[in-house]
């Protein structure tokens, strides 16, 4: 059987496909594509096992078939071909050409009975489960995962933390991630759903959709085990994290009553300097709060090397030191850098410390904390 | 002592001398700046004990004196700093501070005792040397080093294949390099000294230059042992490779009576098709040639897969079957991108193949050659 596709349309499919397929993998079947031909229409499938993207082409065909191609040598040889029409042919000995104007590719193929299966999210008629569904522009999503994602966990000890919590609360949708020493809290206000489920979303599916996301409206269900993200042309699925999430609520503190405010810029600049200076291994930095006034210090024994820097803020309360690592510090204002300013609020040099924009957003709330570090003096 | 620097200054000056600094070296105080402050002048010097740079700028100093400063940190601080003045105060306890209007940051020094002694260019005094002078623009230096360098080997079996060669001949001043495989000869031809001396150039040096060259007219001087590369702002000297040069001549063939002309650009965007068929440890394609008419293939035995493409060509001799490694051959037409067309001159499918652009330059000639590889069938 043959079907004909031009290049530059089945290399804007793959280019959105070829994310879930594993470059590292016990199981090389994984390292293809599920070619799904079927009524006038191919399928294209991808997975890891943990998430799966599909996205479908019309193409005029008589014929249906499944077969599994290699995924990166079908990507390169698509990619290096210019604009220019594919007649595909399936041959039944395993082969599968593609032939062009100037050229002729021969590739093997497997039978799509060898192909794993792949995580699907599962229809509401089946166990009677319950589905919850709403929607959101692909930019809101893009936002929202993009400010929280950083904070995830990265150690395996703690799976729950190795995702993103999505809550629904009566005031809108949160979306939290901490790795014990940092938390981002995102509240987007505008999506209310009468439930408060909560989910975890992995990350392998999350950088995934940092990729791929545009302005577009996004759909999401979400099971009890799986989430899916339709987009305009593709669908994500993927695994949801089945496991308790952290009581982070009670590591925020709620009577910080100290607050310093300070331009985000000048303080990420004098960061970014800092972390030259702090060592290595704890990579401390110290800040010292006066009237108006903040010192940022960092000293690193094993080189003879130290630093110091004052920037002015606005801050009115008790002097006070305290010490942080200063590769989160830099992460936590990297990911506000467009906010002009910022309101740290402070209770004393053990306490975490809550990070605000000092602008609130309509239909946005954003926090971001903190764990100091021991200072040594 | 103290003086005071622009950071944007220092930085462009710094940028043009770490390329010296060795990022892995079983020496780590070649991994500092020296600083030879003296008569109002501050010159730094970088060297991995095979080259050397050294530039400098003028400061506002009573004093004189020579410290050895941690090259990256340094770099990182100026290059962090943004637009200001830095007041470096030397300190005679071994540490190095840096004042700007908002901060103060210290480094420790080492005393320049213990800098080991920097490849220098021998003075033509010394010894009696003979010493050969010349100027070239640094775009036609670059130039001559892009298009050759490539093709320098990377087996330190033979080190005199691991630099290019640099030949004063009667018709000019040819660069050449090879590995054995493929090898480039690339004539300047308004550069006539009257003399026939080599020398060969080591690798380091010439990705230096790449890197740090610009349009500005450069000094180059010649001792048996060294060379000096003056730019404007900068200079370089490299010790030179003390070896033999290969009879590279003797390879090249005078008799390759049969001439294939074809569009590089096309047969370029062929050759990274065929590169994702040909077997990972052969890399061969093969390319058939007959009447106005190239054809290219590639088969990987492994993965099942195969290609081919034609190419129209002109061409009126005999056919002939011959292979190449892909990678090589992509590497030849990658440099030779500017040429619209290019002439390959064959003989049979044993001898090595003459590629040359089809349009001669003005004082320029290039040449590339290439081995081929056994074909199988």
């Amino acid at each position: 059987m043959e079907f004909k596709v031009n290049s530059k349309e089945l290399e804007k499919l793959l280019t959105k496909i070829i994310p879930a397929v594993p470059t590292r993998t016990p199981m090389p079947i994984l390292e293809n594509f599920l070619f799904d031909i079927k009524d006038g229409s191919l399928t294209i499938h991808a997975t890891d096992l943990e998430i799966s993207l599909k996205s479908a082409m019309n193409i005029i065909s008589e014929e249906n078939a499944q077969l599994v191609v290699p995924a990166k040598l079908l990507y390169d040889i698509v990619r290096s071909l210019g604009d220019t029409q594919i007649l595909f042919e399936i041959a039944s000995n395993g082969k599968l050409n593609l032939k062009t104007d100037s050229g002729e590719y021969t590739l093997s193929y497997l039978d799509s009975e060898d192909f794993p299966d792949i995580p699907e999210f599962p229809s509401a008629s089946e166990e009677n489960e319950d589905i919850n569904e709403f929607q959101l522009s692909g930019s809101e999503l893009k936002t929202a995962f993009g400010l929280t994602a950083f904070a995830m966990s990265k150690e395996e000890m703690r799976p729950a933390m190795m995702g993103t919590l999505i809550k629904f609360t009566p005031e809108g949708l949160r979306f939290v991630a901490t790795d014990g020493h940092r938390l981002v809290n995102y509240l987007k206000k505008n999506i209310v759903l009468e439930i408060t489920d909560q989910y975890i979303i992995p990350e392998k599916a999350i950088s995934v959709l940092l990729k791929i996301l545009d302005e577009k409206e996004v759909k999401i269900s979400l099971s009890k085990t799986h989430v899916s993200f339709s987009l305009s042309d593709i669908e994500l699925i993927t695994r949801l994290i089945g496991q308790k999430y952290p009581d982070y609520e009670s590591v925020i503190p709620l009577e910080n009553e100290l607050s310093l405010k300070i331009k985000t810029k000048e303080l990420h600049n004098a960061i970014k300097r800092m972390m030259l200076f702090s060592p290595s291994n704890s990579r401390r930095v110290k800040f010292s709060v006066s009237d108006n006034n903040l010192e940022i210090s960092a000293e690193d024994l094993d080189l003879g090397s130290h630093a110091k820097e004052s920037i002015m803020c606005e801050y009115s309360g008790e002097s006070l030191d305290i010490g942080f690592n200063s590769a989160y510090v830099n992460d936590v204002l990297g990911h506000l850098g467009s906010e002009e300013e910022i309101i740290f609020k402070l209770h004393s040099s053990t306490k975490a410390v809550i990070i605000n924009p000092r602008e609130e957003k309509e239909n946005k709330e954003l926090m971001m904390l903190l764990m100091p570090v021991r200072l040594n003096s």
